[in-house]
């Protein structure tokens, strides 16, 4: 995918994100080597831009995510943003909103949200994402679903030609009743594109890792493209025992990518 | 729809089960009025006329089920069947099957069942199903998806037009997660067929029913006929936050009917 770099947001070496100066791509300004931390910070502050007084936010989850919702709370305690209610993806978000002083609330008393700002394990060059590597893609799926406008994050590194395309896992939310069936049955379901379908643990002795909804998580690593996305979430999600996927088709609006040569915005 | 009835097995006052007479439609045998569980008894005893020693079984769940696992059971006790593998669809029937000595296995161990026998709460003329009243459907669904054959049993009354056209529940599991905003979600889905979304309770505080997988269960209640039954089962599983819905689709082979006038066998 190409992309078209606007007029550039370059950090210079002592210069930090608030201080990033504009600068034309002939501008003599060299530029320098980023951390994958600074540059999420870039986006996730270039995000919070799009927050104003009074909306209803979708409070994403995972370490880009977490720039933002600090980010937040800061101008919340500065006086520059007021009124904000917080929707939190996960109960780590929650926590986190919690401990900002961020008002949150829930998706039954706010049916529908002005605005979600969230990371992306995977973008796609039609804005469709891969998300819950970090393990809480069912309620940002609920959260960001219901949102007039999803502002998605991420580092450059995300950028993919197709879904899966990472090599990375594209996670599958499941009931741990008979996993390894359904495990399996995914598996089957993609060998065309040389599936192999992994239970995501954790700790020394290999427990499955327990997402917010008290499910088990299949990651699934792809040799080929899925091809039709469409057809490949209808699939994963006709199989009785999955809950829910990764894939995020026609949710983003707008995805926000900070890379080494500048901030680029997409828009859907 | 019209039943084309087959010559009919009626109950005689004294017989039993067992003891059925096979008549013909102008046999002089006066019917008599059988209760609904002599009818779920006749249609469960005539499923497992099609258990054969050394099958994988699916063992379903409720009250005409009930019928069919006890009388598994009681070959297997007399000798008539034997190396039978029981796999239950709830921990209910796991129990009942436990105590009645009929071995047991998962999915995980048997991921193709050669038989299940499972009743359902409604039937349509193309054999499509609704199930889950009783609150099991997605390990139903799971167990039953994984059969060679999926014998059906129900009484008469569960014969319908259109599925949800009994006007009682059509059920959806789903997390408990913000499940208000899933309801209000699935409501609107089915607007156009009036439908009514209830979240199904227990006790005298009106607690929610949990399922065997931890999640909630939103009954539907339609008012006119949803359509296409592939595009309504879709939309459901689209949302985030539904794990299963009780219609089951093209997944029946033989349905077992007992009614007034005799057993009826439909075959896909």
């Amino acid at each position: 995918m190409a992309i078209a770099f606007p007029p550039r947001i370059v950090c210079s070496e002592k210069s930090t994100i608030e201080k990033a100066v504009m600068v034309s791509p002939s501008s003599p300004v060299p530029p320098v080597i980023l951390t994958q931390d600074e540059l999420k910070k870039i986006a996730a502050y270039k995000a919070v831009e799009y927050v104003e007084s009074g909306m209803v936010l979708g409070l994403g989850t995972g370490s880009t995510a977490w720039f933002a919702v600090n980010r937040i709370g800061e101008l919340l305690q500065q006086g520059k943003l007021k009124n904000i209610v917080g929707i939190p993806t996960s109960k780590k978000t929650h926590e986190q909103a919690l401990s900002l002083g961020i008002p949150l609330s829930d998706l039954d008393k706010h049916p529908v949200l002005d605005l979600a700002i969230d990371g992306a394990d995977e973008v796609d060059p039609y804005l469709n994402l891969v998300k819950g590597r970090g393990g809480s893609l069912l309620r940002e799926k609920m959260v960001e679903g219901a949102c007039r406008k999803f502002v998605v994050i991420v580092d450059e590194s995300k950028l993919v030609d197709h879904l899966g395309g990472s090599g990375l896992a594209m996670p599958v939310e499941i009931v741990p009743f008979c996993w390894k069936f359904t495990a399996y049955r995914l598996q089957r379901l993609f060998e065309y594109a040389g599936c192999v379908a992994k239970l995501r643990t954790c700790g020394e002795n290999g427990e499955p890792v327990v997402t917010d909804n008290a499910n088990y998580i299949v990651d699934l690593y792809f040799k080929k493209d899925i091809g039709d996305l469409k057809v490949a979430s209808d699939s994963i999600l006709r199989l009785a025992g999955v809950v829910e996927h990764g894939m995020f088709l026609d949710m983003a609006t707008t995805v926000i990518i900070a890379g080494e040569l500048g901030v680029t915005v997409k828009n859907k």
